[in-house]
């Protein structure tokens, strides 16, 4: 049986990437808290570096990886903020970098990914299988696979985003009653269940509700009818089982938020937070603002994820939105 | 002769604004100090309270009115964001507030104005004068006409943002050697020349750079020929002569960006920084970008002002910075 990942190696992920990753700061806004009745508190992640929180897992992973076995490099595979984060540290810990990429990614994430020193090879998302692609990449060189969440490194360097929240907060007095993660594979959703300890509410897109029907029941449920979606950063078909393992332990649950309800919290982080906040990475504030979780006098962590956007995309949400 | 406001007064405001305005974090790129070879650190004020720095000075200011004379309330004129930053000021001190705005102010800073709770008077900026407006609307309620620069409480309160910057860079070991701070009538820039005790250069939009002509001569020059410009936070036709005697006392000049180098600013910091910030709030990282002011190898405080800015402007300036 699959175990879950332990604070402590969330507490060694930590010590790995201080004064490499940014410590993002807590925002609030007293638009969010009458809205919600609660006091809400946003971890910043899309001001992390790479414009992720992606960053942290990555560093944490390659940081790991003994000193005499880094000229191989390292191969991930990822729609975009997970190749970002993995060719910024390959770059920060000199080690050369491949990242499999579908064909139709967001074109900033691709110019990105290259402009942080990595190579780029695509596939294509509904005929070709890319971890078989990163995999035989990987054997020819003697490379690491950087799995997006399936690797306890990863999930413990995502984490660090909650042990720093819930220590910030203690700092100003402070205690979360729930923490409201944006959801794709869980690497974030679990670690931050680890690295916080609070009741996280793992947050996905519709028709993308993998985690939310795999913890409801009592096993992984994998997408099996793929819709279009503006979220492009939580397009996983399927948890893995350490993901599962995690957030099971921790009671975690699941939350869907519409693809409306998205653009909303979107240009609500515009005109209210200043803040540029991608579609993937608003889901946990889409689902504060939708007011079918009962937040009202909690104290209560939202991440925002992720800011990597491409300019069309963020315009027409915020005209979407009104 | 008018003296400069002095460092005594802002730490006096740093006082009476603590824990009630935002310490707001100072945010960093590596692609900004690629571009400028510089190290620059961003202070980002577009993450304040009403979203722009306004709010420190009109808290420092209105919370120095007497208890027995706050029933009579306050009256402010602004373009918006000093319109803001008093209305809000005002309801957490439990006064009345009135905002003479010009008619044509952005909506949203309209709306926000009201949202505080303000009452909102207004006037014809080409054909009628807010001063007048707004001295027989106090004079009539024996309520404290609140200018938006023109006064040693508000300018110590904006200073507050460089009392806190140099502060938080000295927690890290970091000393700044300049800082570029966007510049209207000089509120915010004398301001932080007097909290911070650094260098500044007082940043200005195209056709409106009274201060920077000001400075470079010896007496106040001002706009004689305003011309439209995005940078709605900046139509500040006379610097004062507080504003002056201070900028001056500190031997800060002038900078001048073009409308172009404003919409590069704000796609910059929408693409890499991830924050949204106003035309008016980036006129100081569009000088940083611009390449004109020699800042290789220095440590930079750039003050991002404020993030005000009505979704087709910001999408404009986007779509034109490409």
């Amino acid at each position: 049986m699959t175990s879950s990942v332990t604070h402590d190696e969330v507490v060694a992920a930590a010590g790995r990437i201080a004064g490499v990753a940014v410590r993002t700061p807590l925002v609030r806004s007293d638009a969010l808290d009458a809205l919600t009745g609660a006091r809400v508190w946003l971890k910043a992640e899309n001001l992390q570096r790479t414009g992720s929180f992606k960053f942290r897992g990555a560093y944490n992973r390659l940081s790991a990886i003994a000193a005499d076995q880094r000229g191989a490099g390292v191969v991930a595979f990822s729609s975009g903020n997970h190749a970002q984060g993995v060719a910024l540290a390959a770059r920060l810990l000199g080690m050369p970098a491949t990242i499999v990429m579908p064909s139709d990614a967001p074109s900033i994430k691709v110019e990105r990914t290259r402009g942080h020193g990595a190579e780029v090879v695509f596939y294509d998302r509904l005929t070709e299988d890319r971890d078989a692609i990163a995999t035989a990449i990987a054997a020819g060189r003697g490379a690491v696979v950087v799995p997006p969440f399936n690797d306890r490194h990863v999930i413990a360097g995502q984490g660090t985003a909650g042990l720093e929240a819930v220590s910030d907060l203690a700092a100003m007095g402070v205690a979360a009653d729930l923490a409201l993660v944006c959801c794709g594979g869980g690497g974030l959703a679990s670690g931050f269940a680890v690295g916080s300890q609070l009741p996280v509410t793992a947050v996905e897109p519709q028709n993308w509700d993998d985690v939310t029907r795999s913890l409801a029941g009592d096993a992984i449920v994998p997408v099996t009818d793929p819709q279009p979606t503006r979220c492009d950063a939580l397009q996983t078909l399927r948890m893995s089982e350490l993901t599962f393992a995690t957030l099971r332990s921790h009671g975690a649950v699941g939350h869907v938020v519409s693809e409306a309800e998205v653009a909303r919290a979107v240009a609500f982080a515009f005109r209210e937070l200043k803040l540029v906040v991608e579609p993937g990475g608003s889901v946990a504030l889409a689902a504060a603002l939708a007011g079918r979780i009962d937040l009202a006098g909690k104290t209560v962590l939202v991440v925002l994820s992720g800011g990597n956007v491409e300019a069309g995309v963020f315009a027409a949400c915020l005209a979407e939105a009104g």
